[in-house]
């Protein structure tokens, strides 16, 4: 097995503003998204040899694409639950490290005021047996998620109100990144207090420590390392690309510990083995972790190897992880603020870190940001898919 | 752009009986074939580095490959339509070619028992924009492939009851080839007069001009040659892979013809190049093709070369694809026989070739295949993705 690293460049990519857009189409947010790439890079659609969409519910197969008119070229779906644009990414670069393509588009985009919300099974016959199984989920989402934070805060012994404050701040912080945002959905401070008495949704989360649905898209070229160097000098390198799934949901693994996820671990030690990461707290610059609720952007702290186990509230609470902490988490104001069109989020992810490591990402700039982390998961707790990148300058 | 030829093995594959599994489940179907394929290639579910699922409305992202309980890997959905598991096959070929895995599995199935033919758009909210536009083909799938077999008659200047009896012989061809294969759905052979006989569907094609869906799934066990000599002496290696996308459907393009589809011949060439065949009509010795209308197997036997512009129903007249003829095509029976569980069928054809390869077809099997070809379409015309890959002996 060989590392991927800085096999695969980035030199263009493009984002829409996330948001309610009821007055555009999903081909509207395809266009968006893929002509800023293309004006970036600097090529045309016709330099595309193979593309690759990310989306849940939208257009099935390549025609999302369609309105790009792109040239009798090769379109993928992949769908991969909220983790769907990184693993779009993943597969498009692997076309790109074998060298069966030159130039590459990846596209992730999700119009969910037409469909609903695409992570739950709003088109029932498309799980027929979880439907009926026991083996499903029992609990929506943020119930799910609220049964981590009890038993993390119990794991630990950390008081309940105190891990809720904990929680709030990480919303706090999202939020106010989110205001130095131009493309992000809910621009708007908030508070710890605001946090605290927002209506409850699941015990311990609150409204304020979910995170909405969006629409949105982004997109990415893809290329090598060799050819990049003719369109751009600061192009961005992929340093590590680690996946992993769960097996079993966790509700019916009675050694599912609720205070961790495996599929973290394994994905980032997969991810920081290509790129020869051995310290991610002191290694990595800047970091996009998957915080579609408060308590996961915090456990992740420590599965991602940020925190010691059962410290990541102390780091929070030292404001470790703020704009100009330690290590910033979700500068761009993450799912929380920047908004999850699901199957951009990753993508999303990547498009911040690279404008990070470019030095462009304005009055949110991590200053000299070299190595950047993308935390990107989808689904269920046990059956979870765990996606980490690590992304690079070219001299990083 | 280089060549995939070569560069990834095929060790072990398996299928399912296609048919309609109302006593299986989703997850019946993957465990049957996936282990067929383990047990073929002489490994373990633990061996398997990274998998693929070809499916188009069953489980969404690695779900369907839970019971499998493969330790933590990263699991891709791929959807492309009709063309859905030839494309899981060529994104899981790459990630073996760019050597990032050593063992992957791809598993393409479907249930369509469970949720109806995935391939329309059973679920209108995917779909809003095409629901309600004109650039949403106005007519349903038969409607279409009889829209073309009715040019290409006027165009070639075939009389209409001789064409017909053309594309009868390539039904009764394919249900005959099924009646050799176990595995088949439909076992039953049929006469020229039957099919002229069989109730109308869309003029020209009748019921049995017509494919039907199945439920059924196949699995296939990809590495590279140096990895594949460990395992087995007659693997089987991919020469090439071409996938086109149409980017325009054919009834809003004037210029579309109707007698071919560019999107056919552009994959094919791909393909072509990659394995180095200039002359598919003596070099190919097998082949596969995406018969899910009559007509569709004879216009594609012109675009893949097999036949001149015009005289394919000259070729089908002689007897030239079948079982002893020239160059026999579906020998498994195709998609009118073996059956159309759509993510699966890509996965199906390869597998029918890995058999023909290996010796192994039993009383269909064709002598001393040593190159075979698979054609895998989906969507709609102008709009196709068209697959064709090319496979071939360790030796060829």
């Amino acid at each position: 097995m060989e590392s991927i690293k800085d096999r695969v460049a980035i030199i263009g990519m493009g984002c829409t503003k996330f948001g309610e857009h009821w007055e555009k189409s999903f081909h509207d947010l395809v266009i968006d998204s893929c002509y800023q790439a293309f004006e970036d890079a600097g090529i045309g659609p016709n330099d595309v040899q193979a593309a690759w969409i990310g989306t849940n519910n939208g257009y099935h197969r390549g025609t999302g694409l369609m309105p790009l008119h792109l040239a009798n070229i090769p379109i993928t779906r992949i769908e991969n639950a909220c983790a769907t644009g990184t693993d779009a990414i993943r597969n498009a670069a692997y076309a790109v490290a074998a060298g069966v393509y030159d130039i590459v588009l990846v596209s992730g985009v999700e119009k969910t005021k037409d469909y609903g919300f695409s992570g739950l099974p709003v088109s029932p016959p498309s799980y027929p047996e979880m439907a009926m199984s026991q083996t499903r989920p029992a609990v929506p989402m943020p119930s799910q998620f609220a049964l981590m934070a009890n038993r993390y805060f119990h794991h630990y012994g950390i008081d309940p109100k105190q891990g809720k404050i904990s929680l709030a701040k990480i919303s706090v912080k999202n939020h106010h990144n989110g205001t130095l945002n131009p493309l992000a959905h809910m621009r708007k401070e908030i508070t710890v207090e605001q946090v605290l008495k927002a209506p409850m949704i699941a015990k311990p989360l609150g409204l304020l420590d979910c995170c909405g649905v969006s629409d949105g898209a982004a997109a990415a070229i893809l290329t090598r390392p060799e050819i990049a160097e003719r369109y751009r000098d600061d192009y961005i390198l992929i340093k590590g690309l680690g996946v992993a799934c769960g097996d079993e949901y966790a509700q019916t693994n009675p050694d599912y510990n609720w205070t961790y996820w495996k599929e973290n671990i394994v994905a980032a030690d997969r991810a920081y083995k290509e790129a020869g990461i051995t310290n991610p707290r002191e290694q990595i610059d800047v970091a996009e972790v998957h915080d579609c609720f408060t308590i996961n952007e915090l456990l992740s702290y420590e599965d991602l190897g940020f925190s010691p186990r059962g410290k990541a509230s102390d780091d929070v609470d030292s404001g470790f992880f703020e704009l100009d902490g330690g290590l910033p988490v979700n500068p761009d104001g993450g799912l929380k603020s920047f908004g999850h069109p699901i199957g951009a989020s990753g993508i999303r992810m990547i498009y911040e870190i690279y404008l990070q490591l470019r030095g462009e990402a304005g009055p949110r700039q991590v200053s000299d940001a070299k190595t950047g982390l993308i935390h990107n998961i989808g689904g269920w707790p046990g059956a979870f898919t765990s996606a980490v990148g690590i992304f690079g300058r070219r001299e990083a």
